[in-house]
């Protein structure tokens, strides 16, 4: 949980830097709202039972119900984020960092503005959390719906096959494409040379310059959506490289995302693992992703009214499983609470001058703990502070009580030094801002 | 949000104080795990749909989650807070605070030690949490479960009507004593002689004197529960006393809290008004709640051994809704955003270097934005400052480029100075940690 949290508070820092407010939504959804959005995966989404009233379902992502949210409120522009629980029925791999209930974090721009500015911004995010986060190298690949849909047509995919053969695609990044090759032939039933078409296309990426190059293609030139995706990417990339990000960014013709309502740049940032790595890691696949939904508002208005949305996700549950794992690697212990002080006494019948103590450390708000025992035995009280890293230990005892005075020992050193009892606020504050 | 997540982080650092660590658990329990934990409000859970695998509930609260997840993973001794969403069906009536999800924050300390010493540390958080938000001065009521039964079986109260006796006296709280009564005569079916009897237990509040009269109580005295209710209230009391907080506390004798798994000790947090502030202000009902529940952990643990425990809950909704109404009142306008620096531009194709600038600016940490615009015109950049609360803008244009400077503008006092270009972020740094 501790480090859960340092992820968290990592992530929302960023996203508040880039000027996003927070947004929280209910948990549920009417459940017609969350109908026919997630593609295949619609089947994953939890329906509460029909106890009265509307038919609820859990929220699936925190897009569904942001663009939900905009349409209701007749919002045009708006830049949120969102630390949420979404809810997949997924039989639980915890190994791979998937669960059936996990946070997602979320951050979107909406409003109609110039091309690829918000597009920028949030892979300028992605790259700032991820750096920040210190998960080592990583690439983001980009693509494009419309050059997606584009290279399908021009290589004489029929429309009706264009979902299925594009969720092949997807698997580019798993197994080889002899594989993906042979499942659009055999299972999905396309001619070996459209197959051999695709394959063309979809095995390359680059950078700005494989932008370029699709420009030329002489088929890919003639339809018109993948020209515009092409020239959104060439404006995109112009941006990042402003950015100073654009070395981390791929053009990856491969990409495509499995969910429904993207409609334009789409992308999906992956760990790079040294060969070293690669053998004790596990796989954990991307571990932020997004893009460009500009229709989704427009589905959940009366009149059809949309607003243009981009956005992402940070996949923190994959990005907790995998510093756990680092951290176990390295032997790393990490503390689960924050205590400070520790009050101690060596003697029976001190629980009123100890609880007088900490309550005045409370009240100055130290953070301390204390046994819930009339009479502990010293040993244990210092177990206790050894074992829950706590690195202060105050002493109060008849001797110390006499004189007017409380020990404070470090827990590391052992070293003990008797403190008068009425700078016992001010001296362990000094301490600790020492640290 | 902003207001929620000051209360958010104000409650979790005071749980921080005072050792606990953080605990997540599923949304979702088993259905079987929840029914008759909660008395009457059992038909308030919401169930999810029957889709294969397990029946599942959405979660109440927090405190039979955490019973659970003791007892499920043997663990004997924790002292955790827990923040999360908790879903009632109940028809919101938002004004009073009341909604179908909520979010709870929890803080219980399990395992087995001296009597009475977690139990008042619990009422030393909650009087800090109160103080610490500044809600104005507060009163918390205190009885004992034990207690309770005792007056009901020293008033010959027969043991099946101590359930529905004891929720009208949980009333008392918002009609007078007479209409209790008639509730209990009338239809509850109690001879109104017993009521009567009730009547004069219930009505007295007070200190730890209170407590020394119930001990000399003729009929009380002689009941074991009670007996040992009001011993350990008295050891509560000294403690209390030793925290500074006794005269925060009034032992009530209506205080019945309806939940059912509640063995020990309970209490209630109530903001107390003054007059002006009654007429104005919401009713809300108490702020903060929780008590003993030393047998809910064995309920879930297949031999029955169980983990004594004792608890508080924060309202953080209804206090949210006590500060937002204040400051409403008030007129004091919030920040959505924390955005600390706009990068703005009065000339036109100024899109690169404003997006240079603003880069660097994210890089070094500082919160910034810009008009996703290509050619924005200045007084929409300025004005977007002023509505959003931005303090500083960054003007870079022909110039200013020339002479290799930017301009650094305050928008509260419209002051504009020139400062070099390489200077930009020590420069912004310093002025904001001046204000």
């Amino acid at each position: 949980m501790v480090v859960r949290e340092k992820i968290l508070d990592m992530v929302i820092d960023c996203f508040k830097r880039h000027g996003a407010k927070r947004l929280d939504t209910p948990a549920f959804e009417l459940k017609e709202m969350l109908t026919e959005k997630y593609g295949e995966d619609s089947g994953l989404i939890y329906d509460l039972k029909d106890q009265g009233g509307e038919l609820l379902s859990l929220r699936y992502d925190l897009t569904v119900p942001f663009a939900r949210y905009l349409a209701m409120n007749k919002v045009k522009r708006m830049k949120r984020y969102q630390v949420g629980k979404v809810w997949r029925r997924e039989s639980p791999t915890i190994v791979q960092g998937r669960y059936r209930e996990f946070c997602q974090c979320d951050f979107d721009i909406a409003g109609q503005f110039d091309p690829m500015i918000p597009d920028a911004e949030c892979l300028k995010i992605m790259c700032e959390v991820l750096s920040g986060l210190q998960l080592g190298d990583f690439l983001i690949k980009v693509n494009d719906r419309r050059i997606l849909d584009g290279i399908l047509a021009v290589c004489a995919v029929p429309q009706s096959k264009f979902h299925a053969i594009c969720s092949s695609i997807d698997k580019l990044d798993k197994i080889p494409w002899k594989d993906v090759r042979h499942e659009m032939v055999a299972k999905k039933g396309l001619a070996p040379e459209v197959a051999d078409r695709i394959g063309d296309y979809v095995q390359r990426h680059g950078g700005v310059s494989l932008v370029e190059e699709m420009f030329q293609d002489s088929r890919l030139s003639q339809n018109k959506q993948a020209l515009e995706g092409l020239g959104d990417l060439r404006l995109l990339f112009e941006y990042l490289t402003l950015f100073g990000i654009a070395e981390k960014i791929s053009f990856d013709l491969s990409l495509a995302r499995g969910l429904d309502y993207y409609t334009g740049v789409i992308y999906e940032a992956v760990l790079l693992q040294t060969p070293a790595q690669a053998e004790e890691c596990l796989s954990v696949g991307s571990v932020a992703a997004g893009g460009r939904y500009d229709g989704l508002v427009g589905v959940f208005d009366p009149k059809g009214h949309t607003v243009p949305c981009v956005g992402l996700s940070i996949g923190v549950e994959r990005i907790f499983a995998i510093l756990e794992e680092r951290m176990k690697t390295a032997g790393l212990k990490i503390r689960t609470t924050e205590t400070q002080v520790f009050v101690a006494t060596p003697q029976k019948n001190f629980l009123h001058e100890r609880l007088k103590l900490i309550s005045e450390l409370w009240d100055a708000g130290i953070k301390a703990e204390l046994l819930y025992k009339n009479n502990p035995k010293l040993l244990t009280q210092l177990h206790y502070c050894e074992h829950m890293g706590i690195p202060l230990v105050v002493i109060i005892g008849e001797q110390e009580l006499k004189e007017g005075v409380i020990k404070l020992r470090s827990v590391a050193s052992r070293e003990e030094v008797a403190i008068k009892r009425e700078n016992l606020v001010a001296e362990i504050q000094k301490k600790l801002s020492e640290s």
